[in-house]
């Protein structure tokens, strides 16, 4: 390992805004920057007031900022510019700062079309997805993207589902009972370690026996009941723990510029995820 | 030395803002982090934007920041409470905030009072003091505080030794020529490191000859020509290495509330000055 530059003038400093921020982003980060030999830093942070903290990041010339709830959709008027996506599915979930001049990213909608790409997804697929909310909207679009024309966006809120699913040209259901799709995505905080439905699983048995590929964006814990029973069922995975290293990994490369080898990847992957 | 805790949300930060950053507190701060185990890292800026950059301290609870040239007198406005000697000398080079609360003091003050002390010099002693900049009234209010009654300034610029002379009840000099007392101080750049004087004597010789003591605010290099000088006529030294240490010394204090051990200053010190 590269021997890591002493903190001085020259450091950059990138950061994150979360209402309850957590240890992945700073473990990720760090580990890269030891293992790249950059004179970064990355340190998370919580805010009471989203003007001032994005004032800042822009008065003391800090990189970059990784951006999550609740503040995915409130930054966007703060910022100069907004990247297509990232307009798209009104949510930044990266900042980009260029001399004061700060730009909107959604790396979590590029991570998403990488997954679904890496998997050799056929785009014809026709699918169910959970959720309706932001990372609901950054799914969707990808999904939209890559030429998907075939879904059912499942919501208990109507109001959210109907207008997702219609925004996108996809159906609206209330529930996943008796449905069935070759990919089945959870984009809902079911299966998440210390919520509500921890123990839940996020699609019926049934869905799951009949899927092809099971999604879920739920990154902690990395087994979620869900993954768990896509493996015993055979099932081809994509997890949570992927899209936020693939996030992840796209903010590292928009703020220092720098591609890490895959086997950097995977050693701050783990080294993050055993925090 | 103990594990350094890896860079987590809990982390504080502190900072600096300058207008031209240096390296001595970013290694200094960072040593002490390290030989104590603190859970802090500290980080140099600059900003174009000192409102804005004081809200982000604010917004993103930065723990503490160091003020340097230009900002010390701007600062003021923006903060919540001014501590008294900073007050009195209108310059604040020390932010500690406490949840939201800015408070500005001036360490230079205090690492000057400290500094006299330590070095015995009898508060009766008339002195000659060179400068009327931030620097000269930080120290010129600590001879006041400490009872010197009888001390001249010495300033080219009329308006602002004048005023400081009066401020503090001591006489005013266009040049030290002729002049003679038992503690001399540079309170100017004279003899920095890279400046337009970088090598010329603060004083004359005779008055270096005629002191007891002669102090030097610059701290770099550690040996000014008046440093030298001093060495040289056998006299008792202040330098501004020392000013250096034990102002940011206090600042670590105020930040952590932690006091380290001699021999952890002291490492800190030569690992400071080796940048």
């Amino acid at each position: 390992m590269p021997d890591k530059p002493a903190i001085g003038p020259s450091t950059k400093l990138c950061m994150s805004l979360a209402g309850r921020p957590g240890k992945f982003g700073s473990r990720f980060h760090n580990r890269l920057y030891e293992l790249t030999g950059l004179d970064y830093i990355y340190k998370a942070f919580t805010t009471k007031d989203l003007p001032a903290a994005i004032g800042g990041i822009r008065a003391l010339g800090i990189r970059g900022c990784a951006i999550s709830m609740p503040f995915k959709e409130a930054v966007i008027p703060l910022l100069d510019h907004i990247e297509g996506s990232a307009a798209a599915i009104d949510s930044v979930n990266t900042i980009v700062n260029d001399d004061g001049w700060l730009t909107g990213y959604n790396t979590d909608y590029s991570a998403v079309l990488d997954l679904l790409d890496h998997a050799e997804i056929a785009p014809s697929t026709p699918f169910l997805l959970a959720g309706s909310g932001g990372m609901a909207k950054a799914v969707t679009a990808a999904l939209r993207n890559r030429g998907h024309r075939s879904g059912v966006i499942i919501a208990r809120n109507a109001a959210t589902g109907q207008a997702l699913a219609d925004l996108y040209g996809f159906d609206w259901a209330r529930s996943s009972q008796d449905l069935t799709a070759p990919l089945i995505i959870n984009a809902t905080p079911v299966g998440m370690a210390g919520g509500a439905e921890a123990e839940t699983l996020a699609f019926p048995a049934m869905a799951i026996e009949a899927a092809e590929t099971v999604f879920d964006v739920v990154a902690l814990p990395v087994e979620t009941p869900l993954m768990r029973a896509a493996a015993a069922a055979g099932r081809k995975r994509i997890s949570g723990a992927d899209v936020a290293v693939l996030q992840a990994l796209e903010q590292f490369a928009l703020y220092t510029g720098v591609h890490p080898s895959e086997e950097q990847v995977k050693d701050a992957a783990i080294f993050a995820r055993d925090a």
